[in-house]
This record gives structure tokens, C-alpha cells and sequence, in this order.
């Protein structure tokens, strides 16, 4: 059974929810988890939830990245932080996967400090999932978009490395066996969007290992045109945070909804009730988990406000990466590139 | 009093809507109107509404670039194409500025073919309109977002003459006195997104013309931290075409909601009553203008399922440009920089 290295100091809600989470899995599966973070906050938490101690184990440290904080500082000042020691105990061998729903940008430095690059990956990229509208039957309603704010601008072959990734990591985590690969771009056209989207259009369309659909743009994000969609971080960061944006806007419509007016109340629960999108959308930054991809061992990313059923789930998944040697399978394909 | 060439050929409601709305701005206003193109078909139109023909003027031309056409072939083929005409109707000086709801690409090019570029205006840059929450009171309910697709990638003074541009329109059409401008970006913080965004940030926060509130992210796009949204093609034609797949979808929804089902017909009209928001949304893309900046002349570029109020107002935003000079306070806005 896989060992999964959770940080218990990262998030909103941790470490409460965290350790909820892991006590749950521990409760449900073989799988080993390992907190990390400050011991007795960690045993407050499991002393008042049911769990299986022969599941879990606590590593302790006293030092934590706050979600505000500025990674790059944080990382080089605060060499104890869970993050990091929980990092670390994947790299010695000690944990075979990392799980966070701490700060985005310390937890990318930890892979880069601690864990080794999958050989020939230029460039490691966070993937988001994120629902959307399907279109075939046994379609995954979550989709997968990558980079979301690894990288900044990206050349031909880091998209293309990208595409890759993403396809392999969707294959597995959402069973399509042949998951569609677009590249967000501003056209359909093979020529659109200037010589790096041109010449990763080129090169896809080329590689037989994925099944590479052309570009996508902007208003079929949100339809089931593509499985993973692939563009540089600057990009890919401003479309996720639209949809996060998205997804506030209707939560706040439905605590409005909630505290003030019957009709904006009734309304938000008719619509709900008849268009399960909205409802997934709200759900999705409690569920959304995203893996960081190019390195020998995965991390998964969690939002930020993650509740224990969202860490439940990140550590099953991650789990199942493990056994299904997710990162093995990207090798393979950065190898035939 | 200005003359505006309007491209009566263009969008997926022509001739007739445009053509019905320019008959109504000849009676409500002192405008005078081109409509370029078939003449037949303009004058039936125009014998089944009410209209002044003391301010309507039909210039007659046969050809017609389609909304799917490849706009690069078409703009090359059909010299005599309304939208060409009309443009070259404002080169010649028998018009002040263009109306079209056609081919987005082949205004574009029509502008760069015939208008001259203003003096020192390295790109030119096509910016939308889109409603979003409000932050301060008189706040205008709808930004504007360039480029949002003239350009593909952008340098640093590039983006800072869109910031300028778009600054000036806004401070017209909106009568802010004094938009927010703001760098679209993947953080808040000045060093983020690259050397590109990097450099404009620091000339921009050096510039006294405009008032420069700094980075915003995807997720602010929906709220009311700018007026004036800047950033290169790739990112602003992504971002613009999600907004309108989700007024799209917001559309959808209204529509099976007519046809369907009672809850969701109730429930979607007492949301719509209730939040302002959602019926701005479905309502701005047949409201919506998108002016091409840059140039000596503006030409005003109307979503394609636009009907007739909506060129309606895009006339008489595009007369009130020309009385206003506002493509002269942007020349003396670049020449300052």
C-alpha cells in the first residue's frame, strides 16, 4: 500500500479538516498516511474524530507556510515547514506522494527543490481540474487544464510535453482511455496564435501517442470539446481564476439567497435543482485537486478551503497515481517524444 | 454633425436589423448615416419602417464578406466588400468614423488597409465591453477589455499604449473621469508574469496620464477593481470568448427554461429579477461595441447576433467619438509618453 505524505498545516481550514480527512481514509483503506505538521494539533484532532491508528502516522515540525505568505521567502527561510519536510519524506523514499491544500507557489517550490525531474521534462506544469458540460456518453464531467502558474510563457515543445503529461494523468485518474487533448488558443486554425501555438499544433497533430483534437478557444471551455487542455501558465492561470471567480459569484448568490430575499432564494434552489452545473461548479473548489506534473513523484494541490471530504479524496487519488504508476506512464511518453 | 459609414452587410441580422436601426437614430437624432451595400435590399428595408431620409445616405456596393469567411482571403478578394467601402468611405474623408456588426478579422484589416495608424501607435488594438459588478459609487457597470484579439503577443510599450488608448475611450464613452487601469496578470504583485508584464507595470506606475491601480486577476475580471483591462490578444480573446460562453450558457438556460420546465423557468426569471447581473450579461452581447484603437479614426465593431438597438447605440456612441475627439486625446496621449 502506498504511503501519501499529507501536509497538516496547509490550507484555510487546517489543520481540523486535514486531519479529518486522513482519519477518514484511514477508517476506509489500507492506505498510509503521514501527517505533517505540529504533533499535538494533530492528536487533538484525531482524539476527537474515530480513526485507525495502524494508518496513520504523525511527523512532526513546528514551522508553517501561510497561505498569504510570498513562496519564494517562505521556502528559503522556513527550511522546517510542513510542506517541505513533507516533501522531503517522498524524496528519501519515505512517502511515495505529497498532498497540500497549502500555498500554491511553495508547494511547486517543493517539488522543484526536493523532488527529481522525469528525465527530459523541461519544465514541471500545476494542473487544474475544473467541471464542465460533456459531450460523449462516459465522458468525465471534470476536465483537465494545464499550466495554471508553474510557468509563465512556454515554448513549443513545453506545450507539447504538457499535452503529454496531462493525457497521461487524465487516462488514469478519470478512466477515459483516450482522453481528448486540445490547446487553448484565439481560433480554431492550425496558424492561430503566433509560432509557438503554431508549431505545438504542428507537433502534436505528428505524435500518435495522444489524441490531439486542434485548438479550442475560450467559449468551449466550459463545453466537453476537450479532456485536457494545454497553454502557458500566464494563461492558463487567468482562465482558472475566472472560473474560480465564477464560482464564488454563484456561492455568494447563494448565501444571498439564503440570508435576504424569498425570491432569490427560491429561484437559486429551482435552478440548482434543474441544472446540476451550477451545483458541481459550487462544489468543485472543495473537491478540485491539482497535481503538480513533470517530476518522479506526484503532489496533489488542494484548494485552499478544502473541507476533510476534499483531502479524503485528494489522498485516495493520489493512492491510486501510486498504484497505477501514473508518473512511470508520463516517463514513457516524454521518452517517445 | 458627423457621418457615420455603417456596414449594412455585416452580422447575422443584416441588412435588417441594421439597417432598422440606423432609421431609427435618422429620427431621434441629427446623425447622418452611410449604409453601404446592396442598395435594393437596404431601400426595402428601409420602405417597412419609419425613417428621415434627410440623414440617410446609401452608398451601393455588391459584395459582402460572410461571418465564417477567412478574413485575410476575403479582405483580398472582395475589393468592393461593404465593410472595405465603408471604411474607405472614412479614408476619403465622406465619413468620420465605421459601424459594422460583420467579420471581426476583416474590420480589422480593413481599419489597417485604409485608416491611417495614429503617430507614434506601435499596434493596434481591438478592445470590448463587458458588464461586471460595481465598486465605487458612478462606477460604470461595463469595463473595457484590449486587446482582445488585433494583436497576438505584445511588448511592453505595447501594452502600455493600449493602457493609454484604452484609458481615453473609456474616460469619453463611460464619463469616468478617471478609469481604473489595470494589467491583466497571473498576481498582484509587480514582478509577476514575466519581464514583459514586469516592464509595463513599472512604466505604467511611472506614467501621470492615467490612473494605474496595478496587476488584477482572473477572478477580479467579474468585480469592479478596473474600468480598463489590458493585456496581448492571446489572453484578452480567450478571456473575452469565456464571457460570452457563459452569457451563452446564461442564454441556454433562459431558453430551456422557456420551453422545459416549470421550476426552471421560475426559478431562472426570479434570479434574473433578483440579480441585475445575469440579465446584463445576457443583454451585453447584443449592447456591446468593440472599438479598433489606433487609428485616426475609430471604428466601432458590434457582436454579430446584433439587433437594431444595438446599432442604434453603437451609431451614436460612434458620433459622439467623433464630437468628443476622442481619437485626438489618445494621439496626444501617445505623443506624451
Amino acid at each position: 500500500m502506498p504511503t501519501i505524505a499529507v501536509d497538516a498545516m496547509g490550507g484555510d481550514n487546517a489543520p481540523e479538516e486535514v486531519v479529518k480527512g486522513v482519519a477518514q481514509v484511514s477508517l476506509e483503506t489500507d492506505i498510509q498516511s503521514t501527517l505533517v505538521g505540529d504533533e499535538a494539533q494533530i492528536q487533538a484532532v484525531l482524539n476527537s474524530v474515530p480513526y485507525n491508528p495502524a494508518h496513520i502516522g504523525i511527523q512532526h515540525t513546528f514551522e508553517a507556510i501561510g497561505m498569504g505568505d510570498n513562496a519564494g521567502d517562505a521556502v528559503r527561510r522556513k527550511r522546517k515547514a510542513s510542506i517541505l519536510v513533507a516533501t522531503r519524506l517522498v524524496a528519501d523514499g519515505q512517502a511515495d506522494a505529497v498532498v497540500t491544500a497549502g500555498n500554491t507557489g511553495a508547494a511547486v517550490l517543493a517539488c522543484a527543490q526536493h523532488l527529481k525531474t522525469i528525465r527530459g521534462v523541461r519544465k514541471a506544469a500545476l494542473a487544474s481540474v475544473y467541471p464542465r458540460q460533456t459531450e460523449y456518453p462516459g465522458q468525465d464531467q471534470l476536465a483537465l487544464l494545464l499550466d495554471v502558474g508553474a510557468t509563465v510563457r512556454c515554448d513549443a515543445i513545453e506545450l507539447v510535453q504538457f499535452a503529454l503529461m496531462g493525457s497521461a494523468y487524465a487516462r488514469r485518474i478519470s478512466k477515459i482511455p483516450s482522453p481528448r487533448v486540445a490547446l487553448l488558443n484565439m481560433g480554431t486554425e492550425e496558424t492561430k496564435g503566433g509560432e509557438v501555438l503554431t508549431r505545438a499544433y504542428r507537433r502534436l497533430k505528428r505524435f500518435s501517442g495522444i489524441n490531439f483534437v486542434g485548438n479550442i478557444e475560450g467559449n468551449d471551455l466550459a463545453k466537453g470539446k476537450a479532456d485536457v487542455i494545454v497553454c502557458e501558465g500566464l494563461l492558463g492561470n487567468v482562465v482558472l481564476k475566472m472560473l474560480e471567480g465564477l464560482a464564488e459569484v454563484v456561492v455568494d448568490l447563494a448565501g444571498t439567497a439564503r440570508r435576504e430575499n424569498w425570491r432569490w432564494k427560491l429561484g437559486f434552489l429551482m435552478l440548482a435543482s434543474g441544472f446540476g452545473g451550477l451545483r458541481d461548479l459550487t462544489d468543485y473548489t472543495a473537491y478540485g485537486g491539482a497535481p503538480v506534473l513533470g517530476f518522479e513523484h506526484l503532489l496533489i494541490k488542494l484548494h485552499g478551503r478544502s473541507n476533510a471530504r476534499a483531502v479524503e479524496n485528494a489522498v485516495k487519488v493520489a493512492a491510486k497515481t501510486v498504484r497505477d504508476g501514473v508518473t512511470r506512464e508520463i516517463a514513457a511518453h516524454i521518452e517517445q517524444l
